[in-house]
């Protein structure tokens, strides 16, 4: 079976073909994201002016750096993730110590009871 | 007082002189993750057969789908954060509902004590 999609995207006023894995609305919010990076560039001052090599690499440095930052991200989640687990853990731990004095003393308290009565 | 840094990066072969509040090592970081870009396409068959538009517009949507899969990321690591916090909490809570039981039972143990003696 071909699990391979073709997909038609616009890019900055161009229609590419794309084929692969990725499903259609997902390739098409990639697209409108690159295009929403073209119109935000095109409107610094003297952008178009420069050359086409220019403008490329602009775009791709811009892209470039939202992966980054998402991936700084990436990194901060996980380590913060991570805490929040050893946290989690000694948690558990100190509950399952802190309920087996309570049962222990509960028990205590039954037998003084029983002695009494 | 002028925050700019300017930096040279060489990209795909030319030189770029890139102004702003970025250090130099991050990017010259970026570009050498767009260098690596350009040249995994380079080695596809046929890709330096095809127009220069087309080529950019491909090294685009190449880091665009790292960007998009490091946003997924960042969202499943924040669900997961989210989790792991409520859990904290509720494991918080359940711990001082615990200790509260394990200090009555044993005042009320220390003060059968008493009484006996």
């Amino acid at each position: 079976m071909d699990s391979k999609n073709y997909t038609e995207v616009l890019i900055d006023g161009r229609i590419y073909t794309l084929g692969g894995a990725e499903d259609e609305s997902y390739l098409q919010r990639v697209a409108s994201y690159i295009n929403e990076k073209h119109s935000q560039l095109k409107k610094r001052d003297g952008f178009l002016k420069q050359s086409g090599d220019y403008q490329s690499v602009m775009v791709e440095l811009n892209i470039a750096d939202d992966y980054f930052k998402a991936k700084e991200e990436v990194d901060k989640l996980k380590e913060q993730k991570n805490e929040l687990e050893k946290e989690a853990y000694s948690l558990r731990h100190e509950l399952v110590t802190t309920q087996m004095k309570l049962e222990k003393a509960l028990r205590q308290q039954e037998e003084a009871e029983k002695k009494k009565g």
